[in-house]
């Protein structure tokens, strides 16, 4: 694939700030999805597999990581090459406009040519080649100055992920985006199915670092001025002491409301390369190998007269399963949940009530 | 109650070389069902409740226990109280007959006018003042030189136990027993229940040791034979290497069938004492206190919408259960199994697959 190699100028953020409370009990407070290895098959972490999945395209050195303050240390431990000032530890969570804001500034100080491609710490990639190919896409488009977005070419009716609605093309594989739609109720996600020009919206997007800091100065002047400041703080080498006490007066908005859905245009790369959020349990069992009976199970697993079941134990635990059917199993050295693939997302309602109790488990 | 005092001459034998597969993971091969702590809350194990329950009746120094050879040292330990003298290993097992007869062998030397009680070493008593009653009158009429058992008051017309048909009574709560009966089918049960003679055979006797050799000499003439060479070698102080060569001629069967069944006249005590045969998990949680949606789990357990579950993890651990019912859950270091309570039986099933592949965790 001699079209992938490194992009010139290309600078990837990492948005490694998430929780995930969805994958408890492997998930805690600070040992969230992203540094889990809980794709099938694959012994890294989400976040070092997003790392090395990009390096044809972005060198280890062009990449920065946003997380948060109480992840840093963990996140710097599970990315050693990572250079640690490519680290941006935000001192608290203000969703993603002022992530990309801050590490779009940083971008540019360091190369005013800088084109971003910023990415999700914890999905999954099935065909990591398709993949690369749509961000080069991507990537080529944001350096000429567009705002570029990954839609994911649906495969169900999904309700749990906001849309794209794609217009007309301007390139090979490339469109405008009509417009971005909310969460859809059933009917509607199935109406979207149907039509055929909606995508997933994949939260991957390209801008030159100079293009998104316009359009924040644009569309969230606060946040624009505030970082704006950091810049000056940074020349300075007071940047963090700034950081760390006025971050959380920084509006509290994604990218896609606050910025992308106001901009003139927003080009739409399509996708097809086997993406998954890994939005809960049951994603990791859609994902997995499965024996003749649905199982997604251990090798070493017993099982009698049970089907469609999950289970994730600690190596050289034995599990064994009689006569149960479609459940989630997820055994640590401290908890162990068991409940319905079906009600996969209900795992929040566990966390909630830990944390009600100050149980140090959740 | 000062009727429940030592009894003279009463010798109690416990019968704990069982495997008790049924409560694997809990119960392994070296650690069988009767050395786990398996009544609710009791964190005794099964063997010691039953040595400290009959304490008023019959102290340690006559309390002999039967085992298998492999169980021996785990046995002892347990009992760190019990004089090594009496701690009998058996070298095979051969069911109940030889076991209970090299047992009335080895009181009949130490004391010509023992009285036996035997007692499974892995039965729950909910009420020990009641039990040690029955105990009291089945000893009582044993030491008269009746052969003696105890027949529990069913209430349910169970399948998995063999009945007692009682006939007049001979005293006060002391009846003859009419018959043995094999474990009925449903119909046949429901009939003994309805009919309401019928006890259930709870494998607890009374006899003389002299009574019970000479039973045995009767009509199991070649254990008689072999049981009085013992005799011999023991007064030689070769007993042991005796046993060894030749435990595994013995014939193996039950004393119900091979002894209690043939003699002219046995004695039924009826019992009413909270008597449990801890036969599987399912019985674990009918025992268990149950929570207000009939959930018997540890105090720290997450529920969510579940019902009808016992689950065993170990101290520390929390378990979280959303929208499952009438599971049981077993979780121990190195084994977690899950099944519906209504198949708890089916244990056996796991057990023999990890035995087939040679599993050490069986």
């Amino acid at each position: 694939m001699s079209e992938i190699g490194v992009f010139p100028n290309a600078w990837a953020v990492i948005m490694a700030g998430g929780s995930g409370t969805r994958f408890w009990p492997a998930s805690r407070r600070l040992r969230p999805k992203q540094l889990l290895p809980l794709a099938p098959g694959d012994d890294r972490s989400l976040l070092r597999a997003t790392l090395e999945r990009i390096a044809p395209l972005v060198p280890v050195e062009r990449v920065l990581v946003v997380t948060s303050a109480a992840l840093a240390e963990a996140t710097a431990a599970e990315l050693p090459e990572l250079p640690r000032e490519n680290l941006l530890a935000e001192p608290s969570g203000r969703n993603t406009a002022p992530c990309v804001g801050w590490a779009a500034s940083h971008v540019r100080r360091r190369d005013p040519n800088g084109v971003l491609v910023v990415l999700p710490a914890d999905h999954h990639i099935g065909v990591p080649d398709a993949y690369l190919a749509v961000l080069r896409r991507g990537l080529d488009a944001a350096s000429h100055g567009a705002v570029v977005t990954v839609g994911i070419e649906p495969t169900r009716p999904e309700t749990g992920y906001g849309y794209l609605e794609v217009g007309e093309a301007v390139g090979e594989q490339i469109h405008r985006a009509r417009r971005f739609v909310e969460k859809p109720n059933r009917q509607r996600a199935e109406q979207f199915l149907a039509a055929g020009n909606f995508l997933w919206n994949s939260g991957v997007f390209f801008f030159r670092a100079d293009t998104i800091l316009d359009a924040i100065a644009a569309h969230l002047p606060g946040l624009g001025q505030q970082l704006r400041a950091y810049d000056v703080a940074a020349a300075s080498g007071t940047e963090v002491a700034l950081v760390e006490k006025t971050y959380d007066t920084l509006p509290s908005i994604s990218i896609d409301h606050g910025v992308m859905e106001k901009v003139d245009e927003v080009l739409v790369v399509p996708g097809s390369f086997g993406w998954n959020d890994l939005g809960s349990w049951t994603t990791s069992w859609e994902l997995a190998e499965h024996d003749a009976h649905g199982n997604a199970l251990p090798q070493d697993a017993v099982v009698v007269d049970a089907r469609g079941n999950f289970a994730s134990v600690a190596p050289g635990k034995v599990v064994a399963l009689v006569g149960v059917n479609d459940l989630v199993v997820v055994d640590t050295e401290d908890a162990l949940l068991i409940l319905p693939r079906s009600r996969a997302q209900d795992v929040r309602a566990v966390v909630e009530a830990l944390k009600a109790r100050k149980d140090e488990r959740f």
